[in-house]
């Protein structure tokens, strides 16, 4: 039995990660979560998970389900619960699925209590990578990937020596303007922008998938997850979305993990790892009913938030937290309808342009830098 | 320094593994070979490699090498030199790349030998699995596969459990008649059968391919060195051939293995497996400029030796063995053009149909069922 802590219990990869273990009580249990603000679903995981601790955004929620709840689960709030959460006693793999940089220090202080960190929450190796896997080496921890990609190049490494790799090769959807010109995307709407054309994620994610942004985050996450160069990370478009990623190793052989998109695959496998267990409902690749993969390669013009990342990554220090907070704000304006969508490229390297590099950033210095970045990014525009 | 004995080094595989071992003079040496009658691909490898034995077909043969070579290479001939090549005391690794079932003799006394095999010899499997694969598991001998479907499998497969298999997926070409209706095929020539869309190789395996019966013995083979019974071995038509063959997991996740055609690469991770070394000219994949990979699912109707060959799979016995001579006998008929095209299949049903079965054949059994189906097939047809 497999205890499990799970940061992030209401979004889109906490949902999943309770259904995998729902699927396998006799392999999995719950101990702890995190929620935000949505009581609805503190309730109900409590209700059928029964753990032993939680922790909400809010001191007045923690109030509110401390007195509804007679049973022995403990109610705790705010970073400090976040952290309570991330470091129970009891549990073996902690699940990072929260959104933002709020998952940094909780993830830093997991790692010191040695427990087997699940990584779905970009924030944390993009902007503080040098630490966590620092920390990770120190304390003998594995970070286990999610990410459907870096859980490909994950499953892809299994049995095979790291010194081997020529490249990793992460696969682009295209996002929803995969099809449409430069100049087509001067007038894109919010509207437009949400049509993922794969499968259904936040507005924030959807937006990255669009600006080839997300993309550019996980080439970042994947230089950290992996320690290679980012001469050896390349992007392939390809559009079914149904080879997750590749290896090609110096001797041409290419190890690819495949799947329709169902995220569950890859947090059950960072729950099971180095085993597997039967997802029992997933919906089995059949590649004679998808009949075509296309393959097409990536244009760097075409989609400029990828080459933004690539040249933040390769600067590093606090480059990374500049991209991806300045994108944060960027996006955010552009679903608030206030910027266009070529726009958000233009915030985010004005925001890498006019920043002062800090090499080696400790955390707190990232947070500073994050937040002074998204306060700047405002700033550019009307 | 990995030292290789090599069965076969005339033929394709043979020519290809002494390209390997050139490559990596660190890695590998070339102690022992044997080929058949040709002589001048002996004279230049005994030059090239200084091996200490070789084996040739015919005494005569024998005797004209030795006679001409000074050095103290030890020349040997007939079965009991290719034995002593597949036992040679120094050699870590055997290649069996001979074609037919000369090979199987010497490689069950080099699995008793405790030789890791690496093996291109589709016969040994197909006729006699049973048995490579107990004597395998008794001496704890490796059989490692060099077929690129097998070798897709095998490096799959690495660092997972095989409990967790929920199926193999072999990819096929289609050959060269992969477009051509059944009506079409009655009448296609040998010169059209030896037209394969995506590399060239021996007349009789271009053949099975063009029948489907090359996939029919791949899985019969992939039945035995994986342990798995047919219902878990699918065949996929994949007219690229750059996905060689995928695992399933139960979990729903798809290992693949790819690479542009290049025997060099499954040859090399049999003699390096379980490690990798570069291959410095080989092809490397880019999918982006082939832009598209095709699959279909496979057609039994269309394609009539693939079932038989999991029929005589299924069956077991000797019925594997009458599947591969009868097939043997009835390619070359057809070469000599004796028969149609679909007359292949024709004489392989009637051979398997009249087949009186013998359950767990030894090595004789299987050798005489061999010999007596070549002649009975060649009685089918005036």
């Amino acid at each position: 039995m497999k205890k499990i802590s799970l940061m992030g219990a209401s979004g889109s990869i906490g949902i999943q990660t309770l259904d995998v273990i729902r699927q396998h009580p006799h392999a999995f249990s719950l101990v702890a979560f995190s929620v935000g603000k949505n009581l609805d679903v503190a309730r109900s995981v409590i209700m059928e998970f029964k753990p032993a601790l939680v922790s909400v955004q809010n001191k007045e929620d923690a109030l509110i389900l401390s007195s509804e709840l007679p049973t022995g689960t403990k109610i705790m709030f705010g970073l400090e619960g976040l952290i309570a959460v991330a470091t129970y006693d009891q549990a073996e793999v902690v699940v990072n699925a929260v959104l933002g940089s709020i998952g940094l220090e909780p993830t830093m202080k997991a790692i010191e209590a040695k427990k087997t960190i699940a990584i779905a929450n970009k924030e944390t190796l993009v902007t503080a990578g040098h630490l966590v896997m620092e920390a990770a080496r120190k304390h003998a921890v594995n970070i286990l990937p999610v990410d459907s990609e870096h859980s490909a190049i994950f499953q892809a490494l299994q049995g095979e020596y790291k010194k081997n790799i020529e490249r990793l090769v992460i696969t682009a959807s295209g996002g929803s303007f995969r099809d449409r010109t430069r100049a087509e995307l001067k007038t894109v709407t919010v509207e437009d922008a949400l049509k993922h054309p794969n499968w259904s994620m936040g507005a924030k994610i959807t937006i990255d998938s669009a600006s080839m942004m997300n993309k550019g985050l996980e080439v970042i996450e994947a230089h950290w997850l992996f320690a290679l160069p980012y001469d050896q990370i390349d992007v392939l478009l390809h559009r079914e979305s149904i080879i997750h990623s590749m290896i090609e190793f110096h001797d041409s052989s290419v190890m690819a993990q495949l799947g329709t998109p169902d995220m569950r695959v890859p947090i059950q496998y960072a729950l099971t790892y180095p085993d597997r267990l039967p997802l029992k409902d997933a919906t089995r690749l059949r590649l004679e009913d998808i009949g075509k993969l296309h393959f097409q390669s990536m244009d760097f013009d075409r989609f400029r938030c990828l080459g933004f990342a690539y040249e933040a990554g390769r600067i590093g220090g606090t480059m990374p937290t500049v991209l991806n907070a300045a994108n944060e704000s960027a996006v955010a304006a552009f679903l608030q309808g206030k910027i266009s969508f070529l726009e958000i490229e233009d915030m985010i390297e004005r925001a890498m342009h006019e920043h002062q590099l800090i090499q080696n950033p400790d955390l707190s210095t990232i947070l500073e830098v994050d937040k002074e970045t998204r306060h700047r990014v405002l700033s550019f525009k009307p």
